[in-house]
Formats: structure tokens, C-alpha cells, sequence
């Protein structure tokens, strides 16, 4: 084992998940550095900016986006208001759980479903229907909540960063208000501190009662070349480290490591498909593939789910 | 003067420079209310939310937004660059200081301005112009930096919200990357706590070099109905404070002071011409109209800046 300078973090190990090599190694020497008051990499508090993508970086994204599940939960349960669902794509597919045919239809196809079941309320019931789902529905193979398929190392290097006076961001191409109803509970990240993609919300005064409405209309798509802009706009400041796991994350990356002055970036490399899952170039979610090869060029610590991590996900509460 | 009950406040006022009166009782009966753990009306610290205007309720905003005056300041500075504008308005307005004739070109006018000399940079530059500018210019009046031209009543009670466990945030109609420079300096509010209006922001990956890049057009107002949308967008709850001082923040006290549960709104209105302006219906900059006729109806306070500020700016730092 690599003996930890930092006498502060010497006394018990904060990233107990972690396996001892490269990965956990350049973590702990870029925090130790950016920390160290006399070092010639030191940055100030204010400037401790980190960011993570969730889906696949955070917490299980396969066999599908649970977003994705969701939505199709949200097509089955307002199906009888949508008779016309049963003949009409891509509802029909939806249904019937057809996702090759769902899937032919593309993003175009995705956004009608998002809208359908995602548009027309208020944020504060959308926020209820989140939070009934999310505490109701099961992962298909890990048959558990997905919140608690959070990554147990990724959980403890958001508490090591913080103990370190990191601001922690999430920055996903999900919904923001899909994630904001939990992620304080699941993360330790406050609403505020979630950057995703959004739908338009309208002000409205309806008899005297002013209200927000989500319309069925796309507003920012944090994704890819959106994920710089999203953070520039919530954030205000290019982080300083940031975690992904997809090619959606690469610009990102990017943006965030050619700053000047010492910084970080890693990708959850899915190596797992005994206790997890294992994919890369070749799948329909979380697709990564020129991340794979920029890393080693980039100087980005890609981390090996097998190798890498002592356990997948939190141990189970206690009965 | 008012006993306190709380204890905790008790030894030493925190608001030294809200003279006694409806508005310091209203504000600190809230604040005791909403923090007291066994009180009908105590608010998790998670849901202390409390959201300011800038312009008018944080700094001085005549006789000019002080963003409006950097904007013709850029005019002038860029106008070597631009030898067409001696002859093209609204520039040439702007460069002869012929408020007027600028004003006649309306919203239209100041965008295209806005434009002309908020993009066609990176953020990061944007934000060195800033910082020079806010470091040098001078109030006409005060002969002051604007910095130095926050109100001292007010700066108290953003430290008294935040010892109390809110997190405070601005919601401003002005430019987000505008206050961003300054804030924490100035509110000890964060770039990440400032929501404000915004330009449109482009990624780009030119020569491996990935910037983001400042484009010529608008991304989003936040001003008046922009404002619970914005908090939406950015915050992802709403408020239980809100403070504002003109028609521009009504619909943000109305959404805010809408919800269930303890909820406080607050207007500053321009009193004192002596030690500051005067100005309520009948202004440019910072029109107060409906709101005054709003806030007896709606329970919201209003501040009297003659009689309740015992101070309106900071003490002179010593020499
Ligand atoms: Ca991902
Ligand atoms: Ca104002």
C-alpha cells in the first residue's frame, strides 16, 4: 500500500472501496495536492470544483437509462387517458415493450415519450411522481431500489472530496427534475448543486394562484458539447475535476482539464459483468468509445470497475 | 425597542443598522419562527431558501443600472474598433451620452448594445473586463466604486439569513456573468448562487483548444415572470424569502410567498433622496407601482429606507 502523506487523511482511509493501485493513487494525490497550503498546486476553497455525470458514473444505468424505465412506467400508467396510444408509435412500442421498434425511432422518438409523460403539471407534482416512482420501482436484475444502486466508491469519493472542501456538482444528461427529488438523500448533492436537461417551464397567474407549468417542450439538452455549457451557466467557474463514464461526458472532460493549474479527470470504465455490467464501445447506453482512446493521451485516470473496486454498491442496511 | 426571545440572538443585535420598527420586527419574528425546532413553523435548514434582487434592492441602481453604464463604457472603449457607430444608433447615442435619443430605441436598442459589447469573447475574458471595469468605475454621485455602494442594512441581513442556516441566493433581471465576478466578494454569494439574465454560449473545440465562446443572442430573461423560472431552473425550490424593490420582482414574491408554511416577502422602496434617491412609480430604473399597491394586500413588508436604515452604506474603510 502506497503510504499517504497527509497526515490528516493518514489516520483512517476515506476511500475504503477502493483497491489499492493507480486509480485510488491518482485521486488521493491530486486531492492531497490542490490541498497542501504551501504547495505549488494549491487551490483555494472557492476554486474546488468538481462535477460528475450520473447515470453510469454515479449509479447503474443498464440495461437501461432508469429514466428511460421510468418513462416507460409513465406511458403504462397514463395509458388508459391515451386510448390512442394502442395503435400509435412510438406509444405502441412503449407498451408493449417492444424496444427494438422503440428504439427505430430514434431520439425523435425518446423526446415524444419525454414529453407525453413528463409535461403538463407543476415541478412540485412532477417532484411527487418522482419520488412515489423512485421509492417503488426495482432494478430488473439487482431487484432493489435504484437509489440504492448508487456506486458505493463513487458515494465515498463525493464525502472525500467534500471533507476536503470540494463543491460537488452533478452534471448529467438526465432530467434535472428527475434527479433533484433525491439526489441529497442518495449523493449528499442539493438541488441547486444538479445541472441536467430540462424541459420549459412557464410562469402563470391562474385566478390569483401563481404557478410554474412544465410545458412539452425541450429547453437545454446537457449532453455532450451541452455539458460545458450547463456548467457555465449553473456553475460559473470550469471545474477542476471532473467524472464520467460515456463519450457524453468527453467535452466535459475536456473543457475541465485544459484549464490552467493542476486538474482531474476519470472515467468508470465498465469492466464488471459479473458483479455489474461490462460495455464500452458497443452499446446503446453509456456508450463509450472515444474517451477509451483519449484517456491515455488526456492524462485521465480510467478506472477498472473490477480491479479498481473493492465493492459495487453499499452494503446492505442492517435489519 | 422589541425584546428578542431567542437566546441565541439575544447578545448582540445582527442587525445594527435597521433602526427599530415593523420591518427589523417582521424580519427577525420570520427568522425566529421559521428556525425554532419545536415551533409550528420551523423550516428544515434543506428548505431555508432566500432569493434577492440586485439591482435597487442589493446596490445603488441610479441614476443608472450600474450595468447599463458599463455597457456605454464599452461602447466607448470598442468604439475605435467601430468607426460606423458615430453615425449608427443606437451607438451613436450611446457614445454622445444622448440618454434620450437611446432611450427612444426602447428594449431593442439596449439588447443590441448589450450584444456589441457583452459577446464575442470567452467567459473567462468577459469576466477580466468586468473585474477591471467594477475595480475602477466610479458612481457620478457617490464618487464611490459601486462595490462599495451595497446596502449596509442589507449586507447584515444576508449574514443574519445565513448564521440562521438559509442559503441566499440573487435572482436578478441583470447579466448572471455580470455579478458573478463580484458577489462573493461583495453578498458572500457564490457564482453558483447568482440566477440572472444570460446570453447564449457556445462550446467549441478549435486547434484542441475546447472554449466556450459568448454569442450574440439572448438566452434567457430573468426578470418578472423569468424570475420563479428561473429559480426553477437554477435552484430547484422554492424559495420561503423572497426580496425585491420593484414590478419586476412581483411575480418571484408572489410565487414565493404562494407556497404553504411560513413564507416572508419584503420591498425596498426609495425614501430617502438625501442619503439616496427617492423614486417609486415614476422611474427608468427600478419602477415600484403595482408592488406598492400589492404588498398591504399580500402581508409583504416594506421597507422604508428614511426610517428604517440607520445606515445606507458601509462604513469607509479605515485608512
Ligand atoms: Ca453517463
Ligand atoms: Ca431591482
Amino acid at each position: 500500500a502506497v503510504a499517504i502523506a497527509s497526515s490528516a487523511f493518514a489516520q483512517a482511509d476515506p476511500l475504503p472501496s477502493w483497491n489499492d493501485g493507480p486509480s485510488k493513487q491518482a485521486i488521493e494525490s491530486f486531492v492531497e495536492k490542490v490541498t497542501e497550503e504551501d504547495g505549488a498546486d494549491y487551490v483555494a476553497p472557492d476554486d474546488r470544483i468538481a462535477v460528475f455525470d450520473n447515470d453510469g458514473t454515479l449509479w447503474v444505468e443498464h440495461p437501461a437509462y432508469t429514466q428511460f424505465v421510468f418513462a416507460m412506467d409513465r406511458v403504462k400508467e397514463l395509458a388508459p387517458e391515451h386510448p390512442e396510444w394502442k395503435e400509435q408509435q412510438p406509444f405502441k412500442a412503449a407498451l408493449e415493450g417492444d424496444m427494438k421498434t422503440l428504439a427505430s425511432y430514434g431520439k425523435k422518438g425518446l423526446v415524444e415519450i419525454i414529453m407525453a409523460t413528463h409535461a403538463g403539471m407543476t415541478p412540485a407534482e412532477f417532484e411527487a411522481i418522482v419520488e412515489k416512482w423512485i421509492a417503488t420501482a426495482k432494478h430488473p436484475r439487482f431487484k432493489k431500489p435504484y437509489t440504492e444502486l448508487a456506486y458505493q466508491p463513487m458515494l465515498e469519493l463525493l464525502d472525500y472530496l467534500r471533507d476536503n472542501g470540494f463543491k460537488t456538482f452533478i452534471v448529467s444528461g438526465g432530467g434535472i427534475e428527475f434527479m433533484r427529488p433525491w439526489t441529497d438523500r442518495v449523493y449528499g448533492v442539493p438541488p441547486d448543486q444538479v445541472v441536467g436537461s430540462s424541459i420549459k417551464t412557464e410562469f402563470q397567474d391562474k385566478d390569483g394562484k401563481p404557478e410554474l407549468f412544465r410545458l412539452p417542450e425541450m429547453n437545454f439538452v446537457d449532453d455532450g458539447p451541452g455539458k460545458p455549457v450547463g456548467i457555465n451557466q449553473h456553475i460559473g467557474q470550469r471545474p477542476i475535476a471532473a467524472f464520467g463514464n460515456s463519450d457524453g461526458d468527453l467535452q466535459m472532460l475536456e473543457w475541465t482539464t485544459a484549464g490552467d493549474g493542476p486538474r482531474f479527470g476519470l472515467i468508470v470504465h465498465h469492466t464488471d459483468a459479473e458483479r455489474e455490467y461490462a460495455y464500452d464501445r458497443d452499446t446503446q447506453f453509456g456508450r463509450l468509445d472515444k474517451g477509451l482512446d483519449l484517456a491515455p493521451k488526456e492524462g485521465w485516470t480510467v478506472v477498472d470497475m473490477k480491479t479498481d473496486w473493492k465493492e459495487i454498491f453499499p452494503p446492505e442496511p442492517k435489519p
